[in-house]
């Protein structure tokens, strides 16, 4: 593994949509007692389940502290393979890499700096050094190339369809606990540069009480070139409705970089989810992390769903729109099988599925 | 990966010799201050040389501690990888896998107990527990399904030919400090069905004062099937003129599984090597560690040296003997280079490139 002094965009490299083929997928085992109730076991649970759906459709692996490898290699199912790494929380999708892939079919990484959703400035725990890593390592176990991108950015706060189109949020992308010396225009040069896109498509804000400064991909992602689902509601009461409202406005009045109208597809979230005094009480509290307290209203949604080379693998919550949500979501994916996960655990932890996953392209070479 | 219950014999898998095709191979960073002098530092650089050798000729994996990954990627060149790992000290071919493969080139690992050479019986460190899981971790990261074999034993108190022929030392396997509740036709039967062997020739002793009990691969090791070469002195003073001698003897007078007499290459020693004074107070004192004292003799052998695909990294002392052996070994070897490397810094730490070295044959599937 080596850094590339260069940029993917001068070298031909773009980032792929998650739609397209994948060699793999990553995970990391959620292990931290101050963000993971009941030592991290309920989680470890919905976890197993994510990576045994996942390893259905493609090879999966998952990084785990030394003190949890053998505990989570017997969890996890052979196919899955299991390996030790260091890191802070387990959202690979945010620390991880983020791949791109050139014509012939090299893939190389792109490595962000990150800072725990927003550093000393409403990050969600301190430190986050072995995170900060996590991108590297995760390419020098894959013999993958890395080009080092000069700002902070989290895999989960942008969604591409492959073609140079971008979707993001203004909520995350220009909070000043990412990167306060940048302004708008140079953000954008770094994403048209280090994942070759060509239209930026600025969503305002995404789901209400998102605690990563609004994710775009807790509210909107591509379908495949032309197409993105949208978390929705129709509740006007509900402060989500403002957000996915203005979100749709955006998205019905803006072309993607091929110069097309988009199909949105609207995808109803569950019902208002809240942290339960139970759920709370097995968090351990910790100086500098998040405190999970009662009462708390999760950002739950949908469309935090990983697409995986032949299924979609959902989170559903018990919740009376599951069924309609897994139904759209047949619709919407006819090429794939739909496979709905209980996710309250990781939600819990404050994301989903898409938040815990990382694809690496298919290689040629 | 899974453990597979059956043993290889059974399931038509043997093991290869060295000097067959690899895919790759294995080290560990040398980390560990109570036995690498000056904080490892001395040893990392002459790791890096071997691993910069071997990895002219095949790739090369680096296992390394959380703490030292960014030290020792800064080290190894770009194209050897560096995986995040957990052990106790840096020798892998003891607490690595032993590789087994079939003849549609599939290939398994067998994990042997491991318990640091001697356990509470002379042990060279406590505690061992994870040195004992690197054989079922490297087989995780490199997607091999792996036996359990029922047995202590380290992978360089073996060395064979691939054609049913093994060679291994009584002081060593036979050490009550190692399977205490074994026979020696017990043992034999577990080589025979894990190593799929059908001739064991049994030497009687290693190399003097070899911390491991006389492991083989410090003594001699196959070329090739029907040849050996052996450390050898021709100093009838020197303690291990007794040792070679009786090893010697035995295997002019013993056939290999195949019937065939053995070719015996010697290989002149090095004068003996002693710790020196600065070098041992460059060694943490730890409870529970072998001391490493002034004046102290090192069991130094040119026969413990890595064949790799095309070429052979092996340890040279600054000593008058080290240009014989080099040319000795280009003559026992003129299908591979030879690449002669210092290595009193790995010899101090009390073994040699074949110890820190673990090669996974050449998959087919």
């Amino acid at each position: 593994m080596k850094y590339i002094e260069s940029n993917p965009k001068d070298d031909g490299f773009r980032m792929p949509g998650e739609f397209e083929s994948h060699d793999g997928c990553w995970m990391l085992w959620p292990e931290r007692t101050d963000n993971w109730r009941n030592g991290g076991k309920p989680a470890q649970k919905a976890f197993t389940d994510v990576a045994k759906a996942i390893s259905r459709y493609e090879k999966v692996t998952v990084g785990v502290s030394a003190a949890q490898y053998n505990h989570a290699r017997h969890l996890l199912p052979p196919q899955v393979r299991v390996i030790e790494i260091s890191y802070n929380d387990s959202w690979v999708r945010d620390c991880g890499p983020t791949c791109v892939i050139n014509e012939k079919g090299d893939v190389r990484g792109v490595d962000w700096d990150f800072n725990a959703w927003g550093g000393l400035d409403g990050g969600l725990y301190f430190p986050w050094d072995l995170d900060d890593l996590v991108a590297k390592k995760i390419c020098d176990i894959e013999n993958i190339d890395v080009y080092k991108a000069p700002m902070v950015l989290e895999g989960g706060s942008v969604h591409v369809d492959g073609q140079g189109t971008l979707i993001t949020t203004e909520e995350c992308l220009l909070n000043p606990n990412r990167n306060p010396n940048l302004s708008k225009a140079e953000i954008e040069e770094v994403l048209i540069n280090f994942l070759n896109i060509r239209k930026i498509i600025w969503l305002p804000d995404g789901v209400y009480l998102d605690e990563t400064n609004g994710h775009v991909d807790n509210l909107c992602c591509f379908a495949r070139p032309g197409e993105v689902i949208l978390s929705w509601t129709e509740d006007k009461s509900d402060p989500q409705y403002a957000r996915s409202s203005a979100a749709k406005e955006i998205l019905e009045t803006t072309d993607d970089a091929m110069g097309r109208k988009l199909k949105i597809h609207c995808l109803d979230q569950p019902d208002p989810v809240f942290i339960s005094k139970e759920e709370s009480e097995g968090v351990d509290t910790a100086e500098g992390t998040l405190p999970r307290l009662p009462g708390d209203r999760l950002a739950a949604s949908y469309v935090n769903f990983y697409i995986a080379n032949y299924g979609i693998v959902m989170p559903v919550f018990g919740d009376p729109h599951d069924k309609d949500a897994v139904e759209k979501m047949k619709k919407i994916f006819p090429e794939r099988e739909i496979i709905p996960i209980p996710a309250r655990e990781i939600l819990l932890g404050g994301g989903n599925i898409h938040c815990i996953t990382q694809q690496i392209p298919l290689r040629k070479n």
